[in-house]
This record gives C-alpha cells, structure tokens and sequence, in this order.
C-alpha cells in the first residue's frame, strides 16, 4: 500500500510498504479524513531524532476495514473516530490515577508518532480496537469527529489541567488549533474573563468565536505588563500555555496568582530548556501549580468528546482552514503545515 | 422604617421596625431590586416553626447607606450584590475545606432567613461588609447581579457538585428558576447531553436556551423509565436534583450509572423521609455518590459569578418572568411566588 | 479437579469439574492458601440468588501454574497474590475515572463470585494475567499478602472514600476484618481520633492495635448519643460504615457534620431499605456525602498494598484468627466462617 | 517590653519596644516556649531585605494574656499554641479555594516575620483572635503544641500537597525538622517506601523513627542516580523538597514517574533560579506537576494537628534537639540555629 511520510530527516513523500497485521485484538482502519499536525511536521525535521522509512500522521476517521479475531464492540464497515493516544490497556500503567498517556512510562501510550507507521496511508493499523476506537455517532460530521482525536482532546485538557473554578479569569497563550480548543475548553468549563495572546486575525476571529473575551499581542510591548495592567496588577488565576517560547513560559509563572495553575500543552522541544527567577515562583512558596500534561488516550474520551459536539457544546469544524481533496494532496498539505501559512488554522486531507 | 415579612405563621404583611444597627464590620444597605424567593413563602407558612414580626427576603441589590469603622473596602453609595450566605469568617467552621456555608453548623451561614431581619425592607443589615458585599461591575446589570446571588449560585452549585466531567449525560429534576441555573451550570462546566425533567412551556423554553437538550415529563409515565430508554439503559452519569419528591429522588439514585453523583440541592421539608431500596444504591457498593449542599457563601463567590456575566457566559436575567415596580408591589409579587403561577419563573421587584 | 463450593442455596460441599481453559491473555493459578469470606457464605444461602454447582472464594495467593500465548510479565512458577477484584481492562467501563470496579456497568469486574469458579479448587482462572497479577514482592509473607487481596484493599478503600483530612475525628462502624482494615486505612491516611464501634474483645485488641482511640458499644445504649457526647454534640467528620444495620446506617448520617462524609463499604442485602429522615441528612443541603463503594480492582492496586506491607506500614496478619492446614480443611474452615465464632476475625487455609 | 531580634542586617540583639496593642478582635499574648527557626536567622541576614529594629521569630506557644472587646472564644489565661501564619479572615484572598496563606496576595497571611514585630519578646500580638488561636487540649504537652505551628504544619503539608495515594515510593529530599516532618506526613498519609536524602546521624535517625525507610547521601554520589538504581529505573511517584539546592530540585524534577507530583516546601533564596532542561519535564507533557506550598494559616489546622498528637499518631518532640531554660538563653539559641550544629534539628526555649 502506500504512504505518505518521511524517507529520512527532512525527505518527506510517498512510501511503499505492505499492509499492516492485524493482531487478534487489533483493527485495520482505511482512513477517509486526515489532518497533518505540526507534530508530523517537527518529526519529519528530526524533533525526535533520525527516523527512516516511516509514514507520518496521527489523527484520522475512517471505515473499519479489518478486525481481529478477539474483537467484540466492532465490525468491518464502521465509520470511526481514533485518538491519536491510544494505549495499552493491559499495561500497569494505566492502573494508576489516570495516566492513560503513559502506559509504559512517558507517552507510552502514544504508539503513532514514530513507534509504528501513521495514518497517512492507505491502511492503517490500531492496537485493542474494542478499547480504542469510537464509532461516530448521528449528529456529528466526519470532519467535527476529526477535529476531536488530537486537537480538541489536547486543548481541552490544557484547560482540564488548569481546574478551572466558576468565574475564574484564564489566559490562554497562543491562539493555533491547540491554543483555540484550550480557550474553548476555559469558555466550556466554567472561566469568566479569557485574555487570548495571540496576533493572526483570522485565529482571532475563531477565537472570538469559541470565547476569547479580549486579545493581547507580543508586538505591542510586554505580554506580562499587558495582562498585569489589565487585571489590576493581580493577574490571572489560570495561564494555559499552548504557544510561546520559554520566555512566555516564564511570564506565565510570574503573572499567575497565588492558588493559581500554570497549565501546559505546548510541546517543547529537546533542546530547551524551562528556567525562570526563583521569586517569579514566589520563591517556590506561592502555591503556583506548574503542570505540562499529554493528550489522554482511549475511546471514552473521544466518544464524550464526540457528545460535546453532538449536544451543540462546540463545533470545532470552526479550526478546519483548508481542505484537500484527494490523498494524493497529502503532500501539499502537509507542506501547508510545515510552512504555517497566516491564514492557517488546520488543513485537512480528504482521502 | 417599613419591611414586608410575616407577623406570625399564615400571616405576611408590612412590618414597622428600627431601621437596623451597623457594627464596626458591617454595613447598612438600602435595596433597589429585591426578589422574593420560595424559601421565603414556605418560611411564612411556617416551613422553620413559629416565627412572629420578622421581615422577609434574602435576594437583594442595593446602595450601601452606612458602613462601619472598620469596615475598608465600601465606602457610602457603592452598588453591591449582597450574597443570600454571609458567613461569620471569624468563625473556625469556615477553615474546614471550604466550608463557607456552616460558619458554625448547618446552614450557620445563612443570617438572612429567620435569624435577623431579611432584605424586604427601606434598609438592611449585612455582617462583615469587607468579606460579604460585591460590587456590582460595569457591564453587569443590577437585574443580572440579582439573579446572581441566590439563583444563580445555588443552581451552578447543583452543577458543581456533580463534578461534571467533559461530555458527562446529565439529568437536571426540575426547570425552576434553580434546575433552571443547573442546566446552564451543567452546560457551562462541561456536559454532553442534558435531559430536563419537566413540563411548564416557559420554563422548558428558558431552559432550552440554557442548554438542555431535551425534555422529560412526568405526565407521559415514569421518569426513570423514559431516562433509561432515552440513554441505551445506561442512566446518566449524574443527576442534579432541583425538584421533584422523594419518589424522584429515588428514582435519580437508581438511574446513575457506577462511579456516578447524584447532586440535590432541593430543599426538603422537615417531614420528608429520604427512602429507597438498597439495590436502588448497588446494595451499597456501586460508587454512586449522594450529595446535598447549600449555596456557598461570602463575595468572591459572588464576585466570579458576576465576573461570568460580565464576559458573557450566561445571561441570568432569561429567568426574570414578572417585574413590579414600587415598594409597594412587594405583597403582589409575594403572593404570585406563593401562588406559583405557570408562567412564573422568577418575580422581582424595584424598590 | 476438586472446588469446594454450592452444589445450590444453604447446600455446599465438594464439587468436581474439569480444569479451567486458560485463554491467551489468561492464567491458571495454583492456590496456596485461600482465605473464606463473609460474602462466600452469604451466597451459599441464596444472597445473589440461586446458584448451581459453584466454587466458591475469592481471596487466594498461589503459584502460576500455565498462561496464555499472550502474557508477557509472568511466567509458570511465579507467586502471586490475586486481587479479588480482576477487571477486563479492554471495556470502556475502566477508561471512566478509575471506576476500575465497575467495567461493564456495577460490580463488572468482580469475575470471581458468582460469574465464574473461585479460588477454592485446585486451580482457578484469571482472566488478563499481566494487568491482574501481582508478584509477591521479597519481605512479604504469602498469608500477608493473602490479606491484601480482598480485607485490606476493601477496608483501606473505604478510608481513601471518606477523604480523611489531617486530624478529622472518624467513626468507624464494625469491627470485623473489613472494619478493621478501615481502622487501619484511616490511621494511616492522617486522622486524628479514631472511635470503634463494636464489641468483640478480640477484635477490639486488634482494633486498638491498628489505631482505634476508643470503642462504642450498642449495649451500652444509642451509638449516637454516646458518639456526639464524646465529641462535644460535634459529630465526627467522616463516618465509614464497616458493618451495622440500616439503623446504623441512618445514625451515621445524622451524626456526620456538615462538610463530611459517611462512607460506606458494607454490603447491603437485596432485601434492605436505605431510609431516614430528610433532616438527618440537613434536609438535604447540609453538605454531608454519601458514599458506598466497592473493592478497587486491578493489579496496580494489590502491588501498592503490598509495598505498604513491605515497608511495614501495615501487619495484616494481625487479623488471621484462625488457620487450617490443608485442602481438606476447607468445609471446617467455611463452616466457622458461617458461624461467625464470637473470637473469629480471619481463618485462612493452607492448601 | 524587651524582644530579640534584629537591629538592622547581620546585627541582632536585644530589642526594647513598648507592649504591642490590642485591636478589638486582637489578642495579646505572653509566649512560654519559643522556637528560632531558620528564616528568623536568614531574614537577619538580610533575606528579605533590610529591616531594622525589628524582634523576631514566628513559632510560639503561650498564655492569653489580653483579649480585644469582639473576641469571644478566648479569656485571658487560656494556653494557647499560635499558628505561625494568621490570615486576616475578612480578606478576599481566603475565600479563594483554601488560599488560607495568601490573604491579600503572596504569603499575605504571614504576619509575624518582618511584616508586625515577632514572638521573642515578653509579649506579641496575634490578629483576629478567635480564628487565630487553638487552645491546647489535655493530653498534648506545650512542647509538642509548639512543634506544631510551624514545622508540623509545613513538613505535613509538603506530604499534603504531594497527593499520596497509598503505596506511593515518596522521596524526601532534606531531613531538617521540615523534612523529617514531610517524611512523617508521608508515612501519616499513605506512602508505601519512602526514600530520604540526608546525611547527619542525628536527624538520620529521627527520620528513620517516622518513618523513612533507607537513606541517600549526595557524598556517596549522584542523588539521582542512587535513587533510578533503587526504584528499577522508574523513579519515585512523588518528591517532597524540604532543602538541598536548584540542582536537586532539577534531579527532584527528572527522578519523578509520569503523573507524578514534586511537591516543594523549601524556601527560595531572592537569588536563585528555577532551571532544568525541558527533557527533565517530559517536554511541557510528562503529566508531572510541580508545585511550592506555604505553611496552611489559622487555627483549625493547628487543631488538627494537636488532635494528631494527642491521639497518638505522631510525636514531634522527637525533633527537639536543644533546649534553653530562660528568656536570656535567646541569643545562645538563635546563634545556634544561625551556626547549624551537625546535631541541631530544632531549639527550643523556655522564656
């Protein structure tokens, strides 16, 4: 069959390889939707070092093409959504408080992104179907049921993460796909008041759209003396970060106020490094949580997402920028991915 | 100076009474709108016991008139939302994991509704000003904040309660003006699906606005029976209890699903018996938790939920059915809430 | 093989069967000692209905004796303790916020009792070997670990459901090996006063020893009376119900303060009726939890227990009251178990 | 009157200032056993800037020996143990979640140390006495009552804050007072196998009597390394830091499993800075949460605390290394706590 992804570090196109096993407890999924992420785009410049041979993608819907001989909850012809995490349910580590992400230890769960071969194939292959695979229900389009196995799931746990109270004020840094379901997540969740960091008007208006009650811009001074100066010097009491750089990293911790929560989703990069004075930590007594968390896995979580949609919580169809028809667009999709266009939120891939 | 209450158990009507005396911590406030509320009716027919020459009503907005010598933050002519639940915070109950409602006991917090004079009157008592008083912000209206400070917190408490999880199918008994904010509260903090149970047209409109998905009625046969067909024989994962009798609240007990809340925050009579069979309960051991709270207490709670208005999350004002104009309308608007007429939802009334 | 179990309701004895087929992700285990629980002969008189030809037991430790093609932690040979509580982790039951109990809907994941043979045989069968099999670890005794598996998990797990805060005073309702296990649990998760109700000498020896401060007996009058006289009409802050009647049950809630929690772990009869006056429970709005809950399942929870064991947090032998050497033992050792002797707390056999 | 403290930076001595005054909600009160502890002696050292003529030290037991006229739980002569932090209740800050710390903003509730003069004087002021004092109850010794009000509290809350769940491998990192209390929190609260980082005999052995399990000296190499080695690579599933340096606190973050927690209790220096490499963090999305506490104010938590002494479960005189007899011992005493013995755990003295 064929694939799309990378041959070697910066070499992306298509791949040949044979169609993936598929094991007793297994599913063979054809996909009929995918979205690039700027994750297949950091890998396939080495983000996770030299990976030869392997097709990229991780968030897809698609028709049920194989099941394996252990499989009871599905049949060949579903249409379904699959999470982009999708763990090992018979791995201990799923046994403790939640950590669904991490069946084996850190992002264990995550078996797409460079453990085995993605989506952006022909076929693809999902590990304990019955465990990790939603079917779509009536109500929601295939592409709303797209948005929800990475972006929607990942955002909003930015925003699960900050625990946010009734009338909380949340800042939300960065305003792409991730920083948008984040301040969604806020408006869903219970926050008061959404400061958004962000600048790409078309995202600003999305933004607006899912709840962003006002914008600040990096191009107009200080994000720090900008927030402090518009909530009276005290500062938000939630900072979701989806965005920025470690300076931003560091302003969040400052502005947060004492009982707050800095929440990260933001994905960082091996090379950098978190660092930030002492007393922007209230000198490490000022009961200023700072969590990073990693998009929580399995089926559940994807079919209550679904229900959001649904029930009319949230259209996240708002994100989809661009659209491609055909798989043999994948190329020039994820080439839109890579160069982050200004007026792009989330391409997706009709296969 | 004049107030509204009850002479003696049966017997409401205007009140003569000193106005009321500020200590060094307190304020005297002069109300603008005040909100008779159904707690108050079921005090006059006696629902606490015997009570003689007490003045009424626990919702109010209004001008602070005086306040005391150590009081900091209010000064004469600020326009506040006073919260129905003033703890004393110098009491140790308040220490006790957020237990502002039982400053010192059950419902300690509580001072307007039986323990002094109400808000239905030229001028009103409020302990502690600095820690119990809101100012109501630009942007909200003093209609909006009133609806905020009994109503709108006891009904998002019905949600808080619950512990809603994103995409959680909740159930909300009742679409009074409480039901009413525990749908918003539920569709503010994260479900799904949200069936209201009940029947009144304007209610179920107003209700619908507020996030209900669907419609639940007693007339067309047993509650639970509907709920189990309309959910696959799941049950939701949590009930909120805003209405309905014992036979109901069994019924929400036996409907939610293991690991699910059922939340109440109906106000049972003295003569109720909470009953149901064991199996109802998973013989004990279905992880199906039963709670009952009182709307929280002092300004920060208050605050945020103006803060929620403010930024658009929620319009309270939906529930505002019946406007009077004129101190003097307080029996007429007192007797319509005895009355409860069908289109009532929620009367106030301008001083 | 021989079981020893129900041939039907109030008739046990021996019963031949054919060894059990171990699937692909399964085990065979070879008891070394098993240990009768109350809930065994509960359901040799009929408690869950009428069963045929049944081994009963759910509480063993013993050696692997054959896996499944697919089992990659264990190997033949290894001992192992058993949590009665094994779940099929490829259900979305497990994927809802640790309702490890709970995998197809109430009590799924309890597979021993009922569902399928026990533990007293000569083998029995576990299903998901790797995710519901625990080592035992060196510095562990095999009788301890034995304890762990049902009495220690269950008891503990109703202290963690009461939430003890550092210091809470904490009624704890039957003293028998579950009741003991919570004892311990809330000693051990921070509360202060610890108050016993029950009457055995022997087991209030053991209770002392586990962290009991005092005892209450119902002959020497009302539990209630005596609790609030011993706590200044106070109540405790968290009532965890190990036993008792319905009686009790409501008297728990009654004495509770507002803020607490009444955490049941007892297994009411199909036959019981929760019930009690609305204002014991603060008609409904005094912020006093209840709970019930079942054994948490999985293999992450037993091979915590037992790294508690390990690093001497905990002795449960202390409650191993009676011991049989040998599989012929077993009707002796059910039938005491049946009896309820007034010095028995725990009798284990020696396979 | 005549206190010990500080004239200005590295200059401490004896102090003579008039009797501090008593406000209507205030208490004045005459301390009987002081502790000097190491941010008195740091903040002599200019820690917090430079600050002149002022007495110091913030952990106290002591008479009642004036109330204000709006105090009513208290009478003179009462032996009370005062919380080291004493929020100002009618402040916004403390209704904000159990932001009891942070009154009016970062360590708000922390009156005594630098903001009003201290407790090494004949006489010191405490506010808001009602919610502020703790009576000690029979059973608990003014040594012990003494220990509580500060490093009970904190080291208890370091354990709090680090959400243990029973089993949990907790490392302590530091066996100061605060550290062997964080190391007995940890055993109070359900830790399985804890692991500290310390190296004096003295305390080594203290630690070891609540509950540590093994020991790890940075003289015998890489903490981490020594801890990896341990745990079978895994790392603990929760670090408490109670000292050590940033390169620890780096180590703390790295050694911690995914959906693990470093809780921080020790004490910044205005100088320092928090920094590790991303990869310490899992990238921003290991699920591992970093948070810094500071000791819990009023006087329920104290409460509580002396209830645990008084029940048993803890005796923190164990920490008392030194003792003085004589208001004149103060200089000796706090020289002492300055210099940091090898043998010093906590001085204490008798005034």
């Amino acid at each position: 069959m064929r694939g799309f992804g990378m041959h070697t570090i910066n070499d992306v196109g298509w791949i040949e390889k044979s169609r993936p096993v598929c094991g007793p407890l297994d599913a063979i999924i054809r996909p009929t939707i995918v979205a690039p992420c700027s994750s297949d785009t950091h890998m396939s410049h080495g983000g996770s070092g030299p990976k030869t041979n392997l097709i990229l993608g991780h968030e897809a819907v698609g028709i049920v093409d194989e099941i394996g001989s252990a499989v009871n909850k599905f049949q060949v012809g579903d249409y379904v959504a699959v999470p982009c995490v999708t763990p090992d349910w018979l791995e201990r580590g799923v046994q403790n408080f939640n950590s669904f992400s991490h069946d084996t230890g850190g992002f264990g769960s995550f078996k797409f992104l460079g453990v085995k071969d993605g989506v952006m194939a022909e076929f693809f292959h999902v590990n304990q179907a019955d465990a990790n695979l939603a079917v779509i229900p009536e109500g929601v389009s295939p592409e709303a049921a797209l948005m929800s196995v990475d972006m929607m799931s990942t955002g909003f746990h930015g925003a699960e993460l900050a625990e946010i109270k009734a009338g909380d004020t949340v800042v939300v840094v960065g305003i792409g796909p991730v920083g948008l379901m984040a301040i969604a997540g806020a408006a869903l969740f219970g926050a008061g008041r959404i400061i958004a960091v962000g600048t790409r008007p078309k995202a600003m208006e999305v933004a607006a759209a899912y709840g962003a009650s006002e914008f600040v811009s990096y191009k107009e001074g200080s994000i720090l003396e900008q927030i402090m100066a518009r909530t009276d010097g005290k500062g938000p009491h939630k900072v979701i970060v989806a965005g920025g750089d470690m300076e931003t990293f560091a302003q969040a911790v400052l502005m947060t106020r004492p009982n707050g929560i800095i929440s990260n989703v933001n994905y960082f990069d091996v090379a950098d490094k978190v660092s930030f004075p002492a007393y922007y930590w209230s000198l490490g007594m000022g009961d200023k949580d700072i969590r990073g968390s990693f998009c929580p896995g399995g089926a559940e979580r994807i079919a209550r997402l679904l229900d959001m949609i649904k029930y009319g919580r949230i259209d996240p169809t708002k994100m989809i920028s661009h659209q491609f028809k055909g798989f043999d667009k994948l190329p020039e999709a994820f080439e839109l991915m890579d160069k982050k266009a200004p007026d792009l939120i989330k391409p997706i891939v009709y296969m």
